[in-house]
């Protein structure tokens, strides 16, 4: 790994940037000139003065992304600010623009405090047709994504719902496979940061008709302290609201407690926190999705020797990556293409509905399709489009 | 002029985008994903968070320039507002990219609060390598350019600078054709805006040592009330400013009063307003850079029947256009390979003069190169990094 890590740096050395611009048109005769700066440039921007509108036909809007991160909580490294979030956020426009060919730019923040990051994006929203929020720390970023959706461009966090989306695809071809309703299945999830706080509020919403959004399946989100519970002091307001649609039994106790006789494991949280004995103690055939990176909860060899059907990872190195780049770029596609407001929960269970249809056959070893594949973002913008059209366009 | 303005709609509606991004590394293998992305993004992560500058060496920020607007005066138009002032921001950024090989991006701002402003920048700019302040209205964008002279990278109010520079250039071949020496020329300036307000303060510093910067030129400032001098009553702190360094016998009176046996006339004003007597009344062979737009203050065909030596305009139509293109690509080219803190009153002098010197032998009729001319940037750029190593890159 120190090898892999050094080679990394020498590519990031040597490209000095994983993105960049390019001209769309050509700047070789007076003409172009005259067209594309003064004077014919005014003709544009008299039309989108009267109608602000049209800036989605006339300027780049209709196909761009703002990634946007205060660099407060980037990937397992923690809060290591504006700068060194830069390498990270370049990636994603880089992904964005192999996997959707939308034109993302990265924008870093030097402000952590949530009014500031809000107030910051809705002055520089307007060449944006889309804002993926990114590596913000929980609790602010469920405030910042919230206060944001009144903007009239979709404003997603997608640590929080692009990783939920691809964990319910994954959850929904691993039920397939173990031959069993996903709605009869009672699920743990470990970790209530903004990834298992979204996990756990895209679940409600599987098996109804997602405008209703009431609890099907049997959820319990654990943090540090075990179990999140009606008698527990000292909630947060998010873990508060999490209790109005998971631990419907109120059960109390650690998180081996609350594992006996589950049927699906969902680890956001620390490496080798998940013990063999553990799983052992779940119902039969159980589904681990051990997302801590760089080392997952348990690893796969462990999990199936003690009994696992199905075991994902974020690793590379392992079958079933649960990685967001499965999501994001079609999400946002789907979006733009649509000229959508935001992504609704509709717009996301499709978009795992859609993701999971792209393995045609799943097995345990195969409930995801591989990141690289092109045709999943193209499958995912479908979605999102056919749902954005249904609901004409908001 | 219906047709032209007719296809530079057609183009824009076809475009979408005038630029757009690409990627500069490949995303086809799971090494490609790894490198590019997670994990081994966390690499450089790690090094910039230890050394936020080695984000000039690892990311896209030695390339990159925010052109940062809040669409109070743009072009011709005036206040239009943030979306109707993007098509203008992406040709800028076209231009960046075709003349520079920089990598721009439009950032147009639901603000027009100075304050709004300047917090804004402040809080993106660490992904950006320089800031191109654009269509800021005066006096806004005086405060607004001062305030960010401490950020670290250059901020540079193009509608001021650059204007002011190719103005500088212009003359300094004008002065070459009439043969006389520039520094003993009375000049007076028509416009006390944003352009009017740069030009007098850089040709102060012409003939001198620029950290000096004492008047050299004799150089009247005329607003809609006539000249600017010591006794007018409710002057704004920007004018008063000016009189430090304009006006030195402190003349009264009219434009037509002040501009009696001036050499050179600089109109940033209104079209039309230049008379044919007004020329006349000056001294002999008189250089008249009439930059209003589209109609400038005066037709060459009239000022030169009137006795003007030389004319230039703002037109691509009519020789000696001064076109801020010829300045601002190689002003951030230099200051980014430089990693200039902030653009100096000494690099605007030199790249006046790299730009003057681009054309080789100067003439009533080419006083400036053609602002398609590719060697130009190159020029003004070794400019700029030539004073900003001399200065050791401050």
């Amino acid at each position: 790994m120190t090898d892999f890590f050094s080679r990394s740096l020498i590519v990031h050395e040597q490209l000095r940037g994983k993105i960049g611009m390019v001209a769309r048109m050509p700047v070789k005769t007076a003409d172009d000139l005259s067209i594309a700066y003064t004077p014919g440039v005014a003709r544009p921007c008299e039309v989108i003065a009267k109608d602000p509108s049209r800036a989605w036909d006339l300027t780049i809007k209709n196909n761009s992304v703002a990634i946007v991160s205060d660099g407060s909580a980037v990937l397992g490294l923690g809060n290591i600010g504006a700068h060194a979030a830069i390498p990270v956020m370049e990636g994603k426009a880089l992904l964005f623009r192999e996997f959707a060919g939308i034109d993302a730019w990265p924008i870093c923040l030097d402000t952590q405090d949530a009014q500031g990051i809000i107030d910051t994006v809705r002055r520089i929203a307007p060449v944006f047709g889309g804002i993926n929020l990114e590596d913000i720390a929980a609790p602010k970023c469920f405030a910042v994504e919230n206060q944001l959706q009144d903007l009239g461009i979709p404003v997603f966090h997608d640590d929080q719902h692009g990783t939920a989306i691809v964990l319910l695809a994954a959850l929904i071809n691993a039920a397939k496979v173990v031959d069993r309703k996903l709605t009869d299945m009672r699920v743990v999830i470990n970790g209530a940061g903004a990834a298992g706080t979204a996990i756990a509020r895209l679940l409600r919403c599987v098996g109804h008709d997602p405008n209703v959004c009431q609890s099907v399946l049997d959820v319990i989100v654990c943090d540090s302290r075990g179990a999140i519970h009606q008698n527990r002091e000292g909630l947060s307001p998010e873990k508060q609201q999490l209790l109005t649609y998971t631990n419907r039994e109120n059960q109390h106790g650690s998180l081996a407690d609350v594992l006996k006789d589950a049927d699906v494991f969902i680890g956001v949280s620390k490496g080798n926190l998940l013990k063999p004995s553990h799983v052992k103690s779940m119902s039969k055939n159980p589904i681990i999705l051990a997302m801590a990176n760089p080392i997952p909860e348990i690893m796969p060899d462990e999990a199936i020797a003690a009994g696992a059907a199905i075991v994902g990872t974020g690793r590379s190195d392992f079958p079933n990556q649960v990685n967001n780049v499965l999501a994001f770029p079609g999400i946002f596609r789907g979006a733009l293409d649509s000229r959508s407001k935001r992504i609704s929960e509709e717009m996301k269970i499709a978009a795992a509905h859609a993701l999971a249809d792209c393995v045609h056959e799943p097995t345990a070893e195969m409930i995801l399709p591989n990141p690289l594949d092109q045709t999943v973002a193209p499958s995912v913008a479908a979605a999102i489009h056919r749902v954005a059209t249904a609901a004409d366009g908001t």
